[in-house]
């Protein structure tokens, strides 16, 4: 094996997804097929750098490869770590002792601040390194890019269980308010709009951070679809905030230690659940109808065998084309993004390497034109959405 | 057509299945190829009956009623209803009005109960009616049936989910309480062990209600857990309870308006969550973990696309036999029962009718043989489940 271009680091960071090992793969497929040497995987992103722990993937067999690709979860472990000026330069030493002239970094746009901050403490001790950060979040919340590897797989588990759980409110009724994970953007929560196949069908209200939210509001808006529906099904995100940017939880509810909640637990969909309570027993007459809230939680991000195959294959493109990067003169470090071509009925991904100064610590919400009002999505949102996510098994119903 | 056994009517009772309307089909297509004269489908099971709103099912589309069978959620619409006496009446008065002598009642033990009532109220009023319980509940709590439709399906979403989840938990570490339905019997919980496939994988603690629950000891499970994987999944169910049956949310903690919160919302989990927090904080020494809790919720019975292949098969099968013994004179009355034949590598389902007073009412825990020591199932569960579920997709890993 021609090692030219030295030895090589991957390691995964930050949430896991349905196919971060697609890209894991596609780094090391690639790194193999050009002149890299050694490939070594860091245990959990940055920490397994600094603590020195790898394992050594230069001749893992493609079976084995292949069948990781295809699990969830980060198959080298995960960090959520900021590494400090001192970690960076310990970092750098091991890469030294190691040879290593090259890293590749999987994850969100806290691992490309990551990777940026490596890359400027290398360029300030003059150790000749290059930082490659592999895209991946559910969130879909990084910049420049189309879309984020991840988000695929997961926006279609969304869809799923949305469309299983309108079907379901269809059968008993009553009001049902579904979270969704979407700290900063409303992507994932927006996908459950895929679940509407019919005039009248569930997501009735789709609240998502990018709008200011009111529980107020909200609970009219319950009381009203109520009216208009006999039910209602509720998508909304974990991140809803008021005008202020706090979370409702934090604005207004604390746990019986006197700790406020946070949403990631089920609280917010209880909270929530109890304000429509109230809301319709204040309604005249009429019995009251069952309120249920479901936490979607880690579901989204790794249950097995919910994946988008556009999803399966742009993840690996991803880790190729960090490679490719890498072997080439014309970036010094940089992140890989998707750019669309074609149109919603010819869909296709173009790829490109961009600044690493681009990505790192920002957040991209959903774009006005994706929104609709208080509580919707745009036709442009779903146009956007539905190559990704792929076909949906069909649902028939005998009064459609 | 022939309608030499009159008309019938079917109805679909509780919370909906995967496969719930795979029985339905099953009836309907049953009762045409066999002498019955027109089908028709109780909206909202017995309420449809009451209020004389039914959906004429004699002439549908095959295509139709195949794609239904394939939809999640009670097609006909369910409720949750036990007749009074003159509700029964009532209920005789309409069959008599459509010339209706048999009614196909598509439920779990409440369902049962109620198609019991209706025999019983038309035996004492002389009327020829005669009533058959297709089983259903993704709970697998009925007597007498090896197992009940809609509880494979429902088992393997749990398994695919507590899979994903322990790869997530690998990943990155800390606690995690995953929380299954089930308030009388732990077969959905129990069905997490499928996840375990390495030595040291979780669910490493898995609680069921056939086990007396105490949070002190459960505190103590997962700190020693965690001294020993540095990690802990935990699989509970939602119907855990102290040595007197009351729900650890009943006997612990009210919500901030003073509600008794009752387990079907994230409350437990998060109850739960903060008492591992509490224990952990207590350990001398060492980073405390994250500690996160999810509840599946109705995503268990109505994700769409998770079916286990028997069980579509089977569910179709009960709704077959149940109107093969209506069309006969050896039942009166009675419910579709499962028996497994053949071994765990060559399972294979007989069915039979049996009384209705035989699985009305009553709930089926787990059996002792299903169970090990406190907190685990046994081997001898898993050869149980197996064949029910199906085979999963493969996972690997780097250190496996």
């Amino acid at each position: 094996m021609s090692t030219a271009l030295g030895n090589i680091v991957v390691g995964q960071s930050g949430g896991p997804t349905a196919v971060i090992n697609q890209s894991l793969a596609g780094v090391v497929l690639e790194a193999r097929a050009l002149a890299f040497g050694r490939v070594l995987g860091a245990r959990n992103g940055i920490q397994g750098v600094l603590d020195d722990r790898f394992l050594d993937l230069t001749d893992i067999a493609p079976e084995r490869l292949e069948a990781v690709a295809r699990t969830p979860g980060s198959a080298l472990g995960s960090v959520r770590k900021k590494p400090t000026r001192a970690e960076c330069e310990r970092a750098l030493s091991v890469f030294r002792a190691h040879d290593v002239h090259v890293f590749f970094y999987i994850g969100g746009n806290d691992t490309a601040e990551t990777a940026l901050l490596l890359n400027e403490v290398a360029a300030t001790d003059d150790y000749d390194l290059r930082v490659f950060h592999v895209p991946k979040t559910v969130d879909n919340d990084l910049c420049v890019t189309d879309h984020c590897p991840g988000y695929p797989s997961a926006a279609r588990f969304v869809a799923l269980a949305m469309l299983g759980n309108t079907l379901d409110n269809r059968s008993l009724g009553g009001v049902k308010i579904d979270l969704m994970m979407g700290r900063h953007a409303g992507w994932l929560t927006a996908a459950s709009a895929l679940a509407r196949i019919e005039e009248g069908d569930g997501p009735h209200l789709i609240y998502l951070p990018e709008r200011v939210f009111s529980v107020e509001q909200f609970q009219q808006d319950v009381v009203r679809t109520v009216d208009e529906h006999g039910r209602c099904v509720v998508a909304l995100s974990e991140g809803v905030h008021d005008a202020d940017g706090r979370l409702v939880l934090e604005s207004e509810e604390r746990d019986s230690h006197g700790n406020v909640q946070l949403s990631g637990s089920g609280a917010l969909g209880d909270f929530l659940a109890a304000r429509v309570k109230e809301a319709l027993g204040a309604t005249p007459g009429g019995k009251q109808p069952r309120v249920r809230a479901d936490t979607y939680g880690y579901l989204q991000r790794s249950f097995l065998g919910v994946v988008s195959e556009i999803d399966v294959h742009e993840a690996r493109q991803v880790g190729h084309e960090a490679v490719r990067a890498a072997a080439t003169e014309a970036h010094g470090s940089g992140s890989v993004v998707i750019r669309r071509a074609g149109g919603p009925g010819d869909y296709h991904a173009e790829f490109a390497v961009v600044e690493l100064e681009r990505l790192a610590r920002v957040t991209r919400p959903m774009e006005e034109a994706f929104l609709r009002g208080d509580h919707d999505v745009s036709p442009a949102f779903l146009d956007y959405l539905r190559p990704l996510v792929g076909e949906l098994p069909p649902v028939a119903r005998l009064d459609g």
